[in-house]
């Protein structure tokens, strides 16, 4: 088998972590697997240089943070490599140029346009152990970029799809995907198995464990995923493309904390009214969530939606740029509220699913201030103050076992 | 003019240091030069990183402990670009590999083979100053390597030398190149002017401003030049084919503490004696410094020579595997000396320098062991305990105002 291991920054902290990570790359190699193994910079790396940086210019220019930044991965995966080296196997350590991970020129937030094989796969024939820094790429003028949150996540699953690795193991310091935040909600309990669309809901949804870019390349390139703990030797969670072992309704309970509601009340219902106002907040960069309209008095209209409670200053700043707003009767926005939702790739032929959480919550005498629903997700916005008792709630009514 | 600049790794150690050097750089940009500069990595940085490799793997690769180290100057140069770009002025930092340093595959001590001016000259004349990662190159696997000790002033030569530039200036904490160490020597001058085979000369013999391979390689390429101090602006010492202003006959007063005198009474005069002992200490990579060699007692021979303190163990070991010593009188080591010289390339012409230099020496009440003499340099060897007064004493007879 052709397996491709990543490891976060936390799994190599330290040369005590990196020495763990070793022995856990060392058991797949010795089991007779060919191994790449993609690294991110260890503990708080990245962190110091980005302050570093801060110190000596505070708007200094992506193209150079990236340079800067890319030491940090460059550094953990020499030391990996030199750790791997001591157990007696063979190993080596690369850059991102030096397999062509090719990208756009998109400093900061890079795509990823290529991967060369051909060093990789040299490698892979000696019988090495390659060892690749992650999150970093090079673009046409031969300039070190790198990939954005969650990059090396991408690099691991890009580099599964071109390589055509048969598992692609996503190694965190938690040991897989739960059907809620098992520090939060009572009774969370560990998913063997979920698909790419419902893990790509969850992780939009608040739900950590994995970074959508890189779940939405595995989905398109057929490349099985497992998250699992580089701290505890057991079985992670399998994301794929169908799930066959288990047959739940819903697969997990997320929730969103970063979460304001606009509500608009009595908008003149002009022509391209609803383009007017997210045209706006589209150009100031702001991502409306959940959006709905209704018929308000005297045939004005009043619109809800909700945006991410960071971005709730652009948000005001934006619709006061909106004219026809000049004449609404009341604009609020209120980040008092969490964003709590289920998901599940049955629930689409199961109308029962939300009725049965809209009851849970309604047992639990908690408000339901909006709904939105998809295929395999239902959200519904309530107050902040009531979210641990609604997940745990919502939670009980689906998972209680 | 185009002008390379080189900072260590104390000019750049923290984020003040740093800003300065960017000061430094961006009077001569204003000044109207195109400007190169080439930076080591911050003040511990490559220490850290080794104590980090070998807390990991204490047998790390060369090949591995490059790619780890050249992280080092792959920050710095990233930071400063981030500094010169605050003040206003376009900058963009380079690593080895991206300018094409490429070298043999002696990974810790690889050789420049050939520079590519491409990028280089591509970004000078968009008027950028470019910072370069010193210290770093790259081999025909596209594998990174590092030049050894003096690494980075050896990339600011070589690339001084590929880019036909003015000057090249090697930036340090001291302001130029003197008669003797100013930290000991009372009344150490600075030279404003040095030669080459000078500047050669002082620096194998213990004057630590400059590095052999750079100089070697500014004196085969005709690059000019000039040691000065990233803390004081005031002229530093010009380093160039032949010195014109002074007309000293002595350049400087060195001493090397790390001698040890190898003396071997009465060894059968047989042929091809001296090729068989230093043959043996060659193949121990024993460096050999000063051989003296006179007819003994008997018609045998006794042989002294100097060999650096910290390879006794070596040396001792290598002529025991010496099969002609068996029947010697005697061998002894001593390392309780001092190698006391002066150069100058005036000398060669003015005979009466040795016996000025040894007149001082006998004035001190100072006993000399050994004498060596080249066109442009007299060696002699002292007891360690005189060492501070024989400097002293030599220094004053050739430099006292």
């Amino acid at each position: 088998m052709l397996i491709v291991q990543k490891f976060g920054g936390s799994s190599v902290a330290n040369a005590e972590r990196v020495r763990n990570v070793a022995a856990i790359v060392a058991d797949a190699y010795r089991a007779g697997n060919d191994v790449v193994v993609v690294v991110s910079a260890q503990g708080d790396t990245t962190d110091d240089l980005i302050a570093k940086a801060a110190e000596i210019n505070p708007n200094a220019s992506k193209r150079e943070l990236d340079m800067l930044m890319t030491a940090g991965e460059q550094m953990s995966a020499s030391l990996l490599a030199m750790a791997i080296k001591s157990m007696g196997l063979p190993s080596i350590s690369l850059l991102g140029w030096q397999v062509g991970v090719k990208t756009d020129s998109n400093y900061g937030n890079a795509r990823i346009k290529s991967i060369d094989t051909e060093r990789l796969t040299a490698e892979l024939s000696r019988r090495n152990i390659v060892i690749l820094a992650g999150f970093q790429g090079v673009n046409k003028y031969e300039d070190i970029t790198t990939l954005g949150r969650g990059g090396s996540d991408t690099t691991a699953v890009a580099i599964a799809a071109v390589l055509k690795a048969d598992l692609c193991q996503i190694y965190t310091d938690v040991d897989g995907v739960y059907t809620a935040d098992p520090r939060i909600v009572k009774g969370a309990q560990k998913l063997s198995e979920i698909t790419y669309d419902e893990m790509l809901e969850l992780a939009t949804l608040g739900a950590q464990v994995l970074h959508n870019r890189s779940v939405e390349m595995a989905k398109k390139y057929h490349v099985d995923l497992e998250v699992c703990s580089s701290l505890e030797r057991k079985p992670g969670t399998k994301v794929r493309e169908v799930v066959t072992m288990e047959k739940l309704l819903v697969r997990g309970v997320a929730r969103d904390d970063n979460v304001a509601r606009v509500t608009i009340i009595g908008v003149a219902d002009v022509p391209g009214m609803a383009y007017k106002i997210f045209s706006v907040l589209a150009a100031a960069k702001v991502n409306v969530d959940i959006i709905l309209q209704s018929i308000g008095r005297d045939g004005s209209k009043d619109i809800v939606f909700t945006v991410k409670a960071d971005q709730k200053e652009e948000t005001v700043a934006a619709l006061k740029r909106v004219s026809i707003l000049e004449n609404a009767i009341d604009v609020q926005v209120d980040d008092d509220v969490t964003k709590l939702s289920i998901v599940g790739a049955g629930m689409e032929t199961h109308p029962g699913v939300a009725s049965k959480m809209f009851e849970a919550l309604f047992d639990a005498n908690i408000n339901i201030q909006m709904i939105a629903t998809s295929e395999i997700k239902i959200s519904v916005l309530i107050r902040k103050q009531d979210s641990d008792r609604a997940v745990q709630a919502v939670h009980d009514t689906f998972f209680a076992k």
